[in-house]
Formats: structure tokens, C-alpha cells, sequence
């Protein structure tokens, strides 16, 4: 269902029952944004010819956000836009999210502001949500099911020797927001707006595959982690020029190759005229670095030396 | 992907990292049921002439099971066969399903006896696992995107006046099981059974779409509640013959009426024949009741007369 539809699509009547409350609290929020839920299943059509995609991401209050650090908005917002983020890093574009929400006892007076801000998440990228599921827990809980379709999906596989190695957006902004919360501080407006409110790179993800791209990946773990896979899948080498990595003011090179939650979009391509990408899709592209042929892995380089790689954020990490 | 191309399917290599090394041990007990797990997101093929069908359903420790009830493999099977089991209330045979798990420090060690209930859950139907994302968190959960396609979905909002209401296997299994466990006993193993392994009716719903219903749910609140919701969204009065609802031994007729979890098919059709569809599918099928005009909702019935109808299992149900 494209989202100029969404006006026909009807919601199914509910039954009674609390639990039917708050989906219909969710629903009147969403609007026009929600179409057909409240059967078993939810129903989308796939472009002809195109494949469909599909990705899951879970966001754990304690674990992705703290309850302190984000209000309900922001945290319906930011799951949203993380789940549709994969899509973007497989250059599709998307045809509908499902929720599956987690929500205690205490949160239920936010039910509305958690609907708000996964209605706006799925809007910036024009996103119709089309099914979801209710449950009571002690955590709350956010797993967003993205569907998406695409002709010619980008994968972490693609990377050849020769390509180069090009970054949306300025990095660095999220783990600035991180440190000035676990420092007891407020983030500055620019940082927290970089955590709270990202918005998935679609448009530019295609742009990217309609100039040659063959590999992407979005910076989920941190560009040096992320890039990683993509080395890992495609078995080819990539460096990356430190002092090239674009990043915010306040943070160092380094620390932008290690903050996670970006949801930039990392791609190998041929040459890429970066101006003319900017100028259109008003967003920032970068030439990082290059893949080389070599054991697989990624090299960070200054001045043209390599130097050692510090590990990227990994959830299953020893403390 | 068809079940039988699993064989031909590579799984893209993955990264370093702890998280990975989880994800390496769910690969290798997936085997050739996984397919391209690794890329940002997975991509599915959707028959010509059929339409996409989705659905999320969590399953979160405490809430939907209890570890002191299940083992890891129970709790992997049980939460596949409750999403697939959607599928099957919409007529649609399954694509793939996505697992999104959020895995507590404690549990790790059984990710391999979780990943084995999750693929046998899986292969109950011949379904590939396509996709997952994996999270640390404090109580175990997990969230199962199931997708499958149909040419005609059946839905909640299909039941019509003068059709009859069919019931398939027999219920109140999983709630004396329940009831066993509260009250500190062990249930009998088919009890038991009936709750941790339940089978997705995929072709026993395939076959009565095939017989002409026209409206259908997978009973997960219980026999009563979701019919309330197919009356609801359908409009209509369905009139239920308590004497006649299938039941197991040691459970009452209005117990069986209640259980939830049970993941049987409740479907509205014209006149079928239920011996030649217990044959074709090993499985009964039983007519309980009718749809008849008149203020939505669902009625009891003894002897031809209304009895009041006690409220479905509800997750936000006031204690």
C-alpha cells in the first residue's frame, strides 16, 4: 500500500478489553499513518518487480535508550527510525513497518507520546504502519519489523578492490550525546536532536545505487565496526583515511569512527561527484577511504601510515 | 525463498564481536533452515498473484511463559509457532520469519536450545528463518516476525449471516496446564504438550479457505474473545453452542471456552464436511455455532437458551 492510499484503508473494529484500549489510544494517534490494523496479520503489496526486504530491530529501555536521557516521543521516534535505517542501507524503499511494544505498567500514560513519535519516525520517510502487537512486560520493549522493496538490493557483500569508500552526514554527534548523559551533563541541542532524531538516509541510499554503489551498510555499531562486516562479507581490505572521516565539532576523528547509532550510510562506489550528490539530497557525502585487495579487514590510516584500529561497540562486550 | 532452495542459500560471513559469536552458534543450529542471515536486512521473494501477509508477535519471560515451566527449546518452539500461527488465521502459507531476541546475561548459554526450538518451530511448516537482530537485556523476550502470502487472505471482518462457526482440534489443554503449574503440580504431558508445542494449522486454514470460509482467527485469548473480535469487526452475532465446543478430558466445556494460547483455527464457512476434512487433515473439525443478524457481539448458548459469557484472557486486564 503506497501511502497516498492510506486515506481508503480502513482499521478493523476492535473487540472490547483494556489491553484494545491502548491500541486504540496507539491508533487514533497514528491516523492516517495506520492502515488496515487489527487483523491477525496485515496485508502489503510488493512493487512488480522489485524483491521484498525486511529487517527487525529491537530497542531496550536500558540497553539502546535510558528512560532519563529520552522522553516517549523520542524513544518511539528513534526505534522507528533505526529499524527503517536498515532498509536504507539495502537502498530500498519502504513499504510499511509492524511494532511489537513492550509497554509496563508505568509507561502506559505514554502510550500517546510513544504513538506520536513512531508516527513521526515512519512519516519522515513517507512509511505507512501497517500491523503491530501489544504486550505487558517489566522493560519496555520496541521491536520494529521494517518491510521495503527494491529492484537491485545493496548488500554488505558487494565491496570490490578499486572502489571508494564514501560517508553520509557528519559523525560523531550520538556519542557526544552519550558521553555528556553518563558525564551527569545535558548534551548540547545538536548532539541530542543527532541521537533522538535521526532520520533514515532512503532517498540518499538509492541516490547512492543509481551512481554505482554496490556495498552499504548503515552505522549502527560505529563506522570502524560496520565497515568491518562489510570487509567480512565482501573478504576484501578497506582503509580508511582518519583525518578524512567528517565530524561534528567537539569530537575527535577517532571518536567519530566509534560512535554507534549514527544512522549514516557507509557505501563502496566508483567516483562520486560528492557536490553535486549534496546539492541534491541537501546531506553531506564524504570520501573516507578505499578497497583494496588484501586479507579481509579494515586499516586505519594517518599521513598515510596505518595505525591500530580500536574496537567498535559491541552489546555482547566484556565490561 | 522455498524451503527446498535452503541448500542454495549462503549465509554472508559476520564480523569479530561476543554478539556475533551468539549469532555464529543460533547459525550453526539453523543449518540449512537459515538463509542469507547477515546483511542489514533479508529479502524475500512473494509469489505472482499473491499477496504479502505479516505478523509480529513478542513473547516476553513472565508474561507469555515462565522459565520454571519451560525449557529453552519450548520456549524457542513455542514463540515461532505462536507468530506462524497468524499466518495460518489469514489463510497464508509462510515465507520466512525474522527473530528479534533479546538474550539476558543468564540465558546465553541456552541461545543453542532456543535456536533449536526456534528452527524445529520453524520447520513444523516448512518455513526458512530469514533475519534476526539480537540485543542484551535484563528479562528474556522474543519477537517473531512471521511473513507468508495467499492469494485471498481471510480475515476477521468476512463472517455473514447464515454461515456456521467451526472450531478445528480440541481445547482447554493449555489452560489446565496452566492451572496445574499455579497450583505447584506437574501437568500431564499431553496437557503440557498442548501448551509448549503447539502445531501452526497452516494447511488445516488453507483447506477451509479452500471449503468457502470467509472469516477466520487463530485463538489466542481464548475461544470467546476472539470470536468477539471477529463478530466486532464483522458485525455480527455469533451464537456459540457451549455443549458442542471440542474439549479435552478434565477441562469443562466453559474452561475450554477460555483457554487461550491454543493456537486452533475459529473460522465462519458454509455447511462443510467435517469427517472428510478430520481425514484429509488428521486433525478435527467441529461445528459449534452459527452467525445470525442481530448486535455484534457473541452469545452463549445451553439448550437453545443464552448464558452470560465470562470475559477472554487480557493482557491488560485489571487484577
Amino acid at each position: 500500500m503506497s501511502p497516498d492510499k492510506a486515506s481508503d484503508a480502513r482499521n478493523i473494529d476492535l473487540g472490547p478489553g483494556k489491553e484494545f484500549d491502548i491500541v486504540r489510544i496507539l491508533l487514533s494517534e497514528w491516523g492516517k499513518s495506520a492502515q488496515r490494523i487489527g487483523d491477525d496479520a496485515a496485508i502489503v503489496e510488493v512493487p512488480r518487480g522489485e524483491k521484498l526486504v525486511i529487517t527487525t530491530d529491537t530497542s531496550v529501555d536500558g540497553v539502546h535508550f535510558r528512560h532519563e536521557w529520552l522522553n516517549h516521543f523520542e524513544i518511539g521516534y528513534r526505534a522507528t527510525a533505526a529499524a527503517l535505517s536498515d532498509l536504507a542501507a539495502m537502498a530500498a524503499r519502504p513499504l510499511g513497518i509492524v511494532i511489537a511494544l513492550t509497554l509496563p505498567e508505568a509507561d502506559r500514560v505514554e502510550a500517546r507520546a510513544l504513538a506520536t513519535g513512531i508516527r513521526e519516525g515512519a512519516s519522515a520517510v513517507l512509511c505507512p504502519i501497517v500491523g503491530g502487537d501489544l504486550s505487558s512486560g517489566k522493560i519496555l520493549s520496541l521491536t520494529i519489523t521494517a518491510l521495503g522493496s527494491v529492484a537491485q538490493p545493496l548488500s554488505r557483500a558487494g565491496a570490490k578492490a578499486g572502489q571508494r569508500v564514501y560517508v553520509t552526514g557528519s559523525l560523531g554527534g550520538p556519542a557526544a550525546a552519550v558521553r555528556a548523559w553518563q558525564a551527569g551533563k545535558e548534551p548540547t541541542e545538536r548532539d541530542r536532536a543527532r541521537f533522538a532524531n535521526p532520520v533514515p538516509r532512503i532517498e540518499p541510499a538509492v541516490g547512492l545505487a543509481q551512481r554505482g554503489a554496490t556495498s552499504a551498510i548503515d552505522i549502527s555499531d560505529g563506522l570502524i565496526a560496520d565497515l568491518g562486516h562489510v570487509a567480512a562479507a565482501s573478504n576484501v581490505c578497506i582503509e580508511i583515511d582518519v583525518d578524512r572521516i567528517p565530524h561534528v565539532d567537539g569530537v575527535s576523528s577517532l571518536q567519530a569512527a566509534n560512535s554507534g547509532e549514527e544512522y549514516e550510510i557507509v557505501a563502496t562506489a566508483p567516483a562520486i561527484d560528492t557536490e553535486a550528490f549534496a546539492a541534491e539530497f541537501g546531506l553531506a557525502l564524504t570520501e573516507i577511504g578505499r578497497v583494496v585487495a588484501g586479507s579481509s579487514g579494515v586499516e586505519l590510516m594517518k599521513d598515510g601510515k596505518k595505525i591500530s584500529a580500536p574496537p567498535g561497540f559491541d552489546h555482547f562486550r566484556d565490561k
